[in-house]
This record gives structure tokens, sequence and C-alpha cells, in this order.
């Protein structure tokens, strides 16, 4: 099955829109996972509580590859360990790496992480600015193994202004709009049968009249709303990144839901309880914003049934 | 000393503006090297190899991310042998990742490759996309730490006109230049004793007017500069990149440097020979069209003289 109806079907079948992401920053986990040996064994230990936590709850986690990647090789390590668990568990994977180059070199990324070689997630987040032909080894590769990508659009952060937002002398709109379009175009030929394509985009939860914007602009793109929670994105600035049917988006928190338990003193059972219930409440609040209140019986699952 | 100032003292010791791209492609290596065991040791074997070559030829590699994570786990387990040979061999690395994201991620991209822990190489390449804040990381620890950064402005695939070079409503001119004039900015309280900032460009060989142009925006960057040889760029037109004293730019070789060689059944003396003398015909079409004629001899370091 190609990853949009994939993610389509994991969040009906859930009645979840959000995701989880895995940031891993050793020092402030607890204090009973940082005792487990090397930093591999503590992030892989850590991800696989989180994992068991939230599998029933959410249809895919995002790990942020930075984060690892800042510990080396043993990091890497930890990562690989970290999307086998996930997709153990039933979990998609999105790596998010915000990667590009291009020809060759945009191809050894896609193989890298889309590829069945290397770390072989199900989708991976690139950024647009080297151009169209920088994103087709990366649509091919989605095309190829059924995979999905994410393209940043509109970032969550002040600074996105300073180039995504900028006005272009041959329309008048911002640059994002028109990487939108080519969007669009790209992710056409990979529209599954849940009618979205597998070619999605990255929009931020903190600007919520972009995201609306770019919602219309492209309704066939699976949206990925990072910035909900930590970042200041409410529930109801992430709605606008769905359709009037209250899908199409995933919203991600990733401090929100492994970090926010306060003292690293605390427990496994109560760990997993905090990871749970952030994951709850989360899903609750965007379920809330997202879906129209005529939609919401229809969209639950009757398989799952929330408590 | 700061990246800028060791890597314009390299380049004056060596005589030398070019760079070898360091682009691990297992299956067309040499015969000799293949047989050597999993990936990872034929990578750093090859590698050791090649650096062996021309340790005394280049003032720095670039090896390229993508083609290391390809390989999973043990990919970057050669990409860190091959930092630490690099080093251990008196050469700059330049890590080409074209990373980016914002805030406390972008801090861990930072830390990753331009920290102390991690991969800890001497400059990184990074995209521009997300804003200058999205940059500041990375500034930041390139002050901190001594390291470089060179941002992708102009990259040298056909595709590089699709949303580097869109004009702006605001200007007229191309985003690409307004990205400059934010590096200028973040350049300038980064500027060596040399002369040249630690926060430079990466700008394609295949676009000598707008290298031109960047080059004359941008006095004080170092210019990296990818996309000669295999990828269609002339020494004529890397030329442009460098300042009116033949100095400024660096300009990559990968493929044409390493995999050029024909036949797989090559010899290993045979192949050092090859990657020498390739390294040595580059350097010698880049000095000769990138440094003015009263200058040449000025330039050449009688301590390292080149046969």
């Amino acid at each position: 099955m190609v990853f949009a109806d994939r993610l389509m079907e994991a969040i009906r079948a859930k009645d979840s829109r959000c995701i989880v992401g895995l940031d891993p920053r050793v020092d402030q986990m607890p204090a009973f996972i940082q005792g487990r040996g090397d930093a591999c064994a503590a992030i892989t230990g850590f991800h696989k509580l989180v994992l068991d936590a939230v599998a029933d709850l959410v249809p895919a986690v995002k790990p942020q590859l930075a984060f690892f990647e800042q510990y080396g090789v043993v990091g890497m390590q930890a990562f690989e360990n970290t999307v086998r668990a996930a997709k153990q568990r039933g979990l998609l994977v999105i790596a998010d790496g915000k990667r590009n180059d291009i020809s060759s070199t945009a191809e050894a990324y896609a193989n890298a992480y889309l590829g069945g070689d290397g770390f072989d997630c199900d989708a991976l987040t690139v950024t647009p600015y080297l151009g169209r032909d920088s994103l087709m080894p990366f649509v091919e590769a989605c095309d190829k193994h059924g995979k999905g990508l994410f393209v940043v659009l509109k970032t969550s952060n002040p600074g996105s202004k300073d180039f995504e937002d900028q006005a272009l002398a041959e329309t008048g709109r911002p640059l994002y709009e028109k990487i939108a379009g080519v969007l669009n175009e790209l992710g056409d030929p990979l529209i599954g049968q849940s009618g979205y394509s597998s070619i999605g985009a990255v929009i931020g939860a903190t600007f919520p009249e972009e995201g609306r914007r770019l919602r219309s602009l492209m309704p066939k793109a699976l949206i990925l709303v990072p910035g909900y929670g930590a970042q200041g994105g409410s529930a109801r600035a992430a709605a606008e990144c769905f359709n009037e049917d209250g899908l199409g988006a995933i919203v991600n928190s990733s401090r929100g839901i492994t970090y926010a338990f306060g003292d690293t003193g605390i427990s496994r059972d109560a760990f997993v309880r905090e990871v749970r219930e952030n994951t709850r409440r989360m899903i609750d609040e965007v379920n809330a914003a997202a879906i129209p209140a005529d939609r919401r019986t229809l969209l639950r699952s009757p398989v799952l049934p929330r408590a």
C-alpha cells in the first residue's frame, strides 16, 4: 500500500491526527533510563518505553535526525534501533531530516531513508530551496518503494518570514505558494486510493492564516504540522491545516509529550502514564479542533475505542 | 585559529584552491578495495588511500554525508573514520550535509558537526530556506568553536532557477541575493585576520555570471564552488567566484578525482597515481584561471613547492 494510504488508514483506525516526535536528549531523560549504559542504550530504551506507551494511540512517530546525529555513530545506531522498534509496534516512521541536495546526492539521501537499504523509514522531510529537480529523486523513491515525502513549505519559527514568505515579482505571492504549486504537480501522480498524495508538506502550527491558505491550495497533500505545544502553536491554529472533513494533516508534538514530566526521578510506570496521558490529551484537543461536530462519531473507529 | 584563517593559511601554503570531494560508492571502487570486508572497511580504506594521495596537494576535503548515510550505521562509522583520517593528515574537513532546521534542532545539528562532540568537523554546508534564525545556531557554533559554515546560495543544477533565482517583489533581484545580504551580516563578526569570514557560501561552477555577481556582493565570504568537472563547470567559470587577488574560493571535484580511473581492476599504485594526477591537473587548471598572471609567483609557497 502506498504511504498516503497507509497513513490515512492508521489515522482512521486510531481516530488520531497526532504524531509523537522523538528528539533524544539523554541528559533530560528519567534517571532510571540515563543509568542504562551508553547513549545508544539510553536512547533506545527511552524510545521503546515511549513507543509502547503510544503505539495504539498515534499513526506515526517522527524521530528528529539532528538529535541522533549529535551523539555520533552511537546516535545513528540508536536511530536504527528506534526505527525498527517503531515498525515492530505497527507505527509509521517519518524521519525528520530536512535533507536535500542535487542529482546523485539527492538519490543517495533518498536511498538512505526511503530505499530498502540504509535506514528504511516510511517517509522523510526535505527542504525545497534547490529546486524541482532536487526533489525528483525523492519523489521517484516514494513512487518506487511506496514511501512518503514531506516538503518544508512554511516553518513555525519567526524567521520563516525572511525567505519563505518573500513575495515574488512574477505573482506578488509568497515563495512558499510557488513551491506549493510545484508540489501539487509532483504529488499528483502519487495520489492513493485515500485521495491523498504521498508527497506532502510541512506547515508550522504557529501560522494559522498561512496554513489555511496552503490547505486550500494543496487539497490532496498530507500536511505535517510541527510547532504544536512547546513552540506555541494551538490545536485551533493547527486545525487550519485540515480539510473540511477533519482529515489531511498530522500534528506533531515532541517535548510536550516526552519531556514534560518534570522531575527526572520519575518512576518507569509514572513516566509511561505521563507520556500516554500527554498523548491522549493532545489527540482530544486536535480532534476537537479539527473535526467538524457532525462528523466526530463517523470518524471514530469502532474497533479501537479510546477509553 | 578561526576556520577562515586556517583555510586561507592552507590555501596559501599549498598554493591550492581545490578540494577533493569524498562520495563513497562502494560498487565503483577498485576491486582490491571492494574485497576488504564490509562497507565500512571498504569506504575507510578507500578514503585513506585518497587522503594519502592528496594530503599535500589540497587544503581540505569534502565528505558528502548522503553517500555515507545510504550505508546506514556502518556508513556513519566510515564517515567518522574518514573525518579522523583526514584530520590526522592535516586536512580540513568540510562536511557536506546541506543541513538546516529551527531552534533547538538547528543547535543539535550544529552540535553534531561543529561542536566538540558528535562528528567534530571543521565546517558544514547548510541550506537557508528556513530563515535567518535557523542559521544563527550554526553561526554561534562557528564563533564558539572556531568552525566554518557554507550556506547554499546558488547551486549547479538546472532546477536552481526554480526557487533560488526567483526575482523578489521588493527588489526585483533574485532570492539568492537577499540571502547573500543576510550572510554578509551574519558573517561580519566572524571575519578573521585573513580578511575572510568563517561564514561562507556555496555557488555552483555552472553559473559564472551569478558567481561573478555574488562574489562582488560578498567580498569577505569564502565561496565553496561545486559542480566542477563531472557536473560541467569549467575552471574559467569557477574562477568567477574568486576575488581579484586570486583568493577567496575553493573549487570541489569528487567523481572527477576519485572515480575517473575507469577499470575497477586498477592496481593500488596506479589508483594512487591517478588520484594524485587528477588532483594536480585540477589545481593547475583552477590556479591558471583564478590567479592573475602578475600574482602567480607571489602566491606560490616556497615551503611546499609542487613538482
